[in-house]
């Protein structure tokens, strides 16, 4: 694919700041180019997938069932894909009931909903910082104050989520819900320990609290583990959101929300004023994979792939990053969160890298508060293997000339510049 | 397909009053039995859909292109596909270019995403009454105010819009749009004249009017005509929306919005906040099926099938409907609207129409203000061509039935008794 039509880039775009959205459209655009490049757009390894038999799948359920799968649907989306869902759920130890769920055009669409549902304008939502660029845009669209907590590498650092808890009841206030990406978080590629996840529902249970469980990538641990998912810790106050879009494809744009019935009722209702139903097209051949393709194979495959491409990442990383640069060491999924040391703003120096035939994410995208702007994210998911230590390189390059000039205006005695290589004592840079 | 799951159905119970969504959803479950005839659900013939070339066209698709196929796409829909869906409006006589239009998932995207791009609470929207159900729903989740106008045999009632239009500027206020289904409009069933297309699209220019004209339908006039769009009238003042789901297959969800550039690219972003992008998956469908195989021949077949469907239906209406009752005579697509004497509630008549085997939308769906308690919707698209008349014959026992309760209450003499048998001066009933 051609990376200017990412629409995870033109997101990123608008939330760049110190740039107009079409220049930075604009500089992915040449970054889409073939001798660049990019760690930029989150795209999963589709050329991974076994594509024979998902022709297959396709061709089948056209040929037994084309009348229905070219029909409407319901709103709450195919029974039959539900309970096929339950089961990859149960294959990670996440609980639900086919009955709970809400079939929905991709993680994307559950976030928009959940947003619709539960967001009045200034209702405050505690989230990761950084977090997920499309729940930032979800979550503001609805006039949501995002406040964002701090994490490390051990995920969201739940005392200080209780602090800001104590300090929002101080106020009167309350957090409509906290919104949390457990596993291999989007973009700091780290996860929540089991701890800070057994305390996290503690505090669910102490503060009454909502929990918005993003789930995209619990699957894909390289060594195959899934940690408990908040969900099953306390299932009566989460409300899960799972995709297809890193298990299988984003091509089929198939995600799901998990929520308790009255909450559920009232998503299926927006969902059918928003698009009226899910394609019954794409649901079947989701159901067709799940229910005769083994599926539980292909992500096994795709764990090796980002295995393989990880490792490149972080060795190169080690190779050629200049000192003062720190970047977290993910155990699954797609991502790298790259801190540079303060004198560097990774949205001015992205012009600079792409010239350079290496393309990233700034990292105030992931931040509704403007922060984040000594921070990039490296996705390995995408760019072939043989091409991930070559774009490090180029990168390496690229800040060891920015850190010279740092040096020369700040001193070696900067502190940024005796920051550790990697991991992360008290969060993840910034 | 199970009506029970039908997303138009879950719809229209929201909206119909006396009794509860679950009470009618709970009917509309009953009214998926096989021996009872449904004019309910607004559904295409996907059986008249030549299957075997779908399904090689899906299958090429993925063998071919399936690493983009199954990836992420952008926000405004593939390149490839607005060029073919131009040349699709360009058979209709719509002009269109293919940077100024946004695919949706379906044309109830597209009308979600116009409301809540325009919509501030409270803002006035001029709309045909009735009107489709999907678009009051879209409009009044952005707590749009709907005002009616009327209609007759020739569609909208252009003259009243008028009066609407200079009562609202001498209170100071304006409509933010007028929302029209020229083409066999749904639920109605009438089409708009060409001199009230003319004078729509005058009256327009003379008080800076934005139309949104919704046309789903226009390709499917049972002789093969079409009737000038109000976009090829006044193209700088409209909004078009189209869409793939009755002249291919609801099941891809493929629709389509043309607007001007700046609202063009607003419209993006909100799709993406929303959900993304669509699915490459369906949009190479869409795209396989406009450019390797005869999509015009299909459209004709789909024309013979829905015209032999309304054939049967207005004979039988002849046949077996009670004096008092009046209705529609579309010359296209998919419905005929019904009226009966004040002295029947449709939405009361429901429980036992379906107890009689027969099951229709009620009327008050179709308004945003209770209007339409003596009416109903009765689409022909769906049941098979020999069971239709069955299906009128039975509504018709019914409203034998149930005329001779009214008569015996008001006499003889009841006005609505000496109603005309088809056709209206003044209006569609109401």
């Amino acid at each position: 694919m051609r990376l200017e039509t990412d629409p995870y880039l033109t997101r990123y775009a608008q939330r760049v700041q110190g740039m107009s959205a079409s220049e930075i459209r604009a500089l992915f655009a040449v970054a889409a180019r073939p001798e660049i490049v990019s760690f930029a757009g989150g795209m999963p390894a589709t050329s991974a997938l076994d594509m024979e038999a998902v022709e297959a799948v396709a061709a089948r359920v056209i040929r037994e069932t084309g009348a229905t799968a070219l029909q409407y649907g319901g709103g709450q989306g195919r029974p039959e894909l539900r309970r096929a869902l339950v089961e990859v759920m149960d294959h990670q130890g996440v609980p639900a009931h086919a009955d709970d769920l809400v079939i929905t055009v991709g993680g994307q669409q559950a976030l928009e909903l959940i947003a619709k549902c539960f967001i009045d304008p200034g209702d405050i939502v505690l989230a990761e910082g950084p977090t997920y660029v499309g729940g930032i845009g979800a979550l503001t669209s609805h006039q949501a104050d995002i406040r964002h907590v701090p994490m490390d590498a051990d995920g969201l650092q739940v005392d200080l989520l209780e602090e800001r808890l104590h300090a929002l009841a101080a106020e009167g206030r309350r957090a409509k819900f906290v919104y949390v990406i457990p596993n291999h978080q989007n973009p700091a590629g780290v996860s929540m320990s089991i701890e800070r996840r057994l305390r996290l529902a503690e505090l669910a249970d102490e503060h009454d609290l909502l929990i918005l469980e993003d789930d995209p990538y619990g699957l894909l641990t390289f060594n195959g583990d899934t940690l408990p998912s908040i969900r099953s810790l306390v299932p009566s106050r989460v409300i899960y959101v799972g995709t297809m879009s890193k298990t299988f494809a984003p091509g089929v744009r198939t995600g799901w929300i998990v929520a308790p019935r009255p909450i559920r009722d009232k998503l299926v209702l927006l969902r059918e004023a928003a698009d009226l139903c899910p394609s019954n097209l794409t649901q079947m051949v989701v159901e067709g994979w799940l229910t005769s393709q083994p599926w539980r194979e292909q992500i096994k495959r795709f764990r090796e792939v980002y295995r393989d491409k990880a490792d490149t990442m972080l060795g190169a990383l080690g190779d050629e990053m200049p000192d003062g640069v720190t970047w977290t060491v993910p155990v699954g999924a797609f991502y790298v969160w790259l801190t540079v040391p303060r004198g560097i703003d990774t949205s001015d120096l992205l012009a600079k890298a792409i010239s350079n035939r290496v393309a990233y994410v700034p990292g105030r995208g992931f931040y509704a508060d403007g922060s984040g702007g000594n921070q990039m994210r490296l996705c390995f998911s995408y760019p072939e293997v043989e091409r991930i230590a070559e774009g490090v390189q180029r990168l390496g390059e690229l800040l060891h000339a920015e850190l010279e000039l740092v040096t020369a205006v700040y001193g070696d005695d900067a502190p940024q510049l005796r920051a550790r290589r990697t991991g992360q004592a008290s969060g993840l840079g910034g």
